[in-house]
């Protein structure tokens, strides 16, 4: 039987489709809490914890959660792994010890791949976390549908709870394009090539002055080097409007 | 002047070539420790600071490193971050908020994809991260080439300094291709069409002789059905072994 809680509030509308997130007998509720900040930053808010070792609701998950605590809130909690899932379609076990099983093992990009391929098709997906001392007891890797596993250096594999979950929730989150990049504010228009060009007359109309082209049958490869750079560097308007207030300027006191 | 720190130890074999972590003004030596044992993990070992507020060495960052102790012994302090990256190619600043400036902003993944250009052509980059309470100064953003950002919920945006290192360096690692999958130990052979064959003789037989064929014009069918999914599920030689003993045992009983 699932001992299922009531959250206190509705689905937020920054917590978007994807899987739940089951913890498997987590001892600290710290843990608890900082999985489900991991999630929140990649928009899951589906959490179950199966036998949580100090009971729920724990106040020490709330504290860590760093203000996902909405998460928490509607965190419910299930008796066994079978409960948990059984409204899944697609299930997922992260693990990071080879085991001698015959599931297909995926990295958390395919992982991601595939939980997105069965969400278009109406189909939910789960993906299990042991705790924090033993990770996931084999009987419950034989109930996945596959092993999600971080590729992490074989001589230092040391990720805790919260560090597996935000990896692959962030995985999650970047295959299924939720999150649009911190872009520049405002997006400056390139300068033309009557703009580069009117900066690169003016440069070497400078230059001409300062006596810079020396000897002179290097002048054609010299000018044509510094036309390219200054094609190459990509100005803003804005950017070549200063370059030509630099050139004047320089040029104006030599 | 930069203040190099002589670490203990060589590069052990686990470190892999990739992007110095470069953290600027960061506060606590926790999270020094976690960033170093988040680097580990993904193989990266060049960890370096810029004006840590807490002085070094730090013992509560060796507390917190979980073993990647020859990291924070290797890390180099600087006073700037010009120091810091003197001897870099390719400078990225991981920040979560928009600038107004004009650098391109990579994801993380984009960002692994440069750095492995560059280095694939003996380039080398580092990636600063800002301290805990303001992230990075606008005056460090514009000496990088460009901004990497995690994309998280804009609703919840609430990494911590090791997480946005740990998804960084995880994105390095996977690109680059640095780690195996925890593959299942020992790789069972897939039954061969006879084994699979043989099973599914057996099991129609067992059908027939418990009446299982009904109406008898659908037969054809029937039998169809069960041979297609019996070849689908894929059995390894020693699965078909045991399906053919279930089906035996059933059939005995019947």
């Amino acid at each position: 039987m699932s001992q299922t809680r009531i959250g206190r509030k509705e689905t937020p509308a920054h917590v978007r489709p994807g899987p739940a997130i089951v913890l498997v007998e987590p001892q600290l509720g710290e843990n608890i809490g900082a999985a489900a900040r991991a999630m929140l930053n990649f928009s899951l808010g589906d959490l179950r914890l199966v036998r949580p070792r100090d009971g729920w609701p724990n106040p020490a998950a709330i504290a860590t959660a760093s203000g996902a605590d909405f998460v928490i809130e509607r965190a419910r909690v299930f008796d066994s792994v079978a409960d948990a899932v059984a409204d899944r379609h697609y299930v997922l076990a992260a693990t990071a010890r080879p085991r001698e099983m015959l599931l297909p093992v995926l990295s958390p990009r395919e992982a991601a791949g595939e939980i997105a391929a069965r969400l278009a098709r109406g189909e939910e997906a789960a993906i299990l976390f042991g705790g924090e001392r033993a990770g996931l007891a084999n009987d419950d890797v034989a109930r996945a549908d596959a092993i999600v596993s971080i590729p992490v250096n074989p001589a230092f594999a040391s990720l805790n709870l919260a560090q597996a979950v935000l990896v692959t929730a962030y995985e999650w989150a970047a295959f299924a394009g939720l999150h649009a990049f911190a872009a520049p504010a405002a997006l400056a228009e390139t300068a033309s090539r009557k703009d580069v060009d009117g900066l690169a007359d003016q440069l070497v109309a400078a230059l001409d002055a300062a006596d810079y082209f020396f000897p002179p049958d290097k002048r054609p490869v010299m000018e044509r080097n510094l036309r390219v750079l200054l094609a190459r560097i990509g100005l803003t308007e804005s950017e070549a409007r200063t370059m030509r207030g630099v050139v004047k300027s320089l040029a104006r006191r030599a």
